[in-house]
């Protein structure tokens, strides 16, 4: 199944004023009894209450199910208790560069602020050097403390699809990222949760800026993949239900580009993953700190 | 006035089962109808809220007034939204290393799990290279977003003592330092919150090993001080009352040290900063991943 968070009032972000939701495709969607997806995940038997909500719409006389244009939908975990990043995850794009493989996973953590809505317009204020990372992301669906590889897998909620734009210049000012990759309601997130027993096998990660494919990776050549990131923080520091995993981006972003080539104000970025859906976000960009 | 936060279910770590306390001096403590610091200072009006509380129990027949040991203590603020660390910040070790002051301050964050009590032993897996960082931290009192030095300043609630614990060797697997730094429960935070109105000046920052003094610092010497990197943290994303951002450490850690020098099972490591108080946190290490 697919699920969503969608806004109930209006207001562009925030941790309010959203309730979780069943895609029923299209922009139809039966709203459920939790806060947003992630607080769906943490309630005991949530697939019995899904279940439950679509068998009492289908025996109401009139339908809870709406319709919902995708600048309705939140970011997918408008709370996310931990928003962990992974870096220079793609092989493919690693031995093109020349580099080694990495034994360990690089890791950042960021905040739930950070996210923001599928179709939402992207602020920036005081960076001239804005990138896009298209990623595909990884909803962690159990509590996972020092759990192996199998137990990880059993662990995932599902997949989805996150940008983690980047603003090169205070990504670089120092040697840790954070400061570039925190920005609140940059890094779009949704437009909805695919459940892992509907996924099937690997994802084609697709990003576009002004309609101009621009990144493209499967991820099949991930170095570390999903249940191994999960397992492998789940070494350091517990996860639990509506936790989110970045899984990195493939190469194509413009930093790397001769010259690098950055995102200029009004300019859309497009995030796709096969299976899963689209984000579409324009991003307006006030260079003045 | 010194706040603090009490265990009050004999748990070791968690966000439940604590109250915020009106610290009284030795080990008497006033419980606050707050479920711990952070929480008290997100309410309205709370400086009203604990004279209030003080006046009731002076008029009652019997004190609410407990005695709790230092062990009693939960980490000051066991759910803070934010833990924001700033690293290379004490100039004075800095230009003593034959480095430059840096022109940003070097930021990377983590999360609450990553915090423990002032008195709890730190249990730390699969590290062989933990090391100390006796630290000043900040506690933000207000909303600040975008905000000016001089409006930082005033959003701050308060300072209080921390020990960034390290593992070295997880923190140098990769370029970014979060994997050995957010262990669960290896950040000792406490035992009180002083208020930024009761602070005089500058503080000295001291860390034991085994009672061996190994750091000792000033705040003066800070290259980028509580409201400059509060008011740098908040051009990027909102700080909120309860939030944590993390000063950084003066010389003196045993990664530093010739030759290196790390923690060994049962070291017991104290860290200190006049007028506000210390922490003793016993290490025990099973270096088995």
């Amino acid at each position: 199944m697919k699920l969503a968070t969608l806004r109930t009032d209006g207001r562009r972000t925030g941790r309010n004023g959203t309730t979780a939701a069943l895609a029923l495709g299209g922009d139809r969607y039966l709203p459920l009894p939790a806060a947003d997806a992630g607080a769906l995940l943490v309630a005991d038997g949530w697939r019995a209450l899904v279940q439950n909500a679509v068998a009492a719409d289908a025996a109401a006389p009139e339908s809870a199910v709406v319709a919902v244009p995708q600048s309705g939908l939140a970011p997918l975990l408008p709370a996310a208790g931990k928003v962990i990043c992974c870096g220079l995850n793609y092989g493919d794009h690693i031995q093109e560069m020349g580099r080694e493989l990495p034994a360990y996973p690089t890791l950042f953590a960021k905040y739930a602020d950070t996210l923001t809505g599928p179709a939402d317009t992207i602020q920036v204020h005081g960076s001239e050097r804005v990138d896009w990372e298209a990623e595909l992301a990884v909803v962690v669906g159990a509590e996972l403390f020092r759990a192996d590889e199998d137990e990880a897998q059993r662990g995932i909620a599902g997949f989805t699809v996150a940008n983690d734009v980047s603003m090169r210049d205070w990504q670089n000012r120092t040697l840790q990222w954070f400061q570039g990759k925190a920005f609140d309601a940059t890094t779009p997130l949704g437009p909805v949760l695919l459940t892992a027993d509907e996924a099937e096998g690997d994802f084609e990660v697709r990003g576009y800026v002004n309609g101009e494919l621009v990144q493209h990776g499967n991820t099949a050549t991930l170095v570390f993949g999903p249940a191994r990131l999960l397992s492998y923080i789940s070494q350091f520091t517990v996860l639990r239900p509506g936790d989110l995993v970045l899984t990195g981006t493939p190469g194509g972003v413009g930093m790397g580009m001769v010259p690098p080539r950055f995102l200029q104000d009004g300019d859309v970025i497009t995030t796709e993953i096969d299976g899963i859906g689209r984000l579409e976000n324009r991003i307006r960009i006030n260079t003045k700190e």
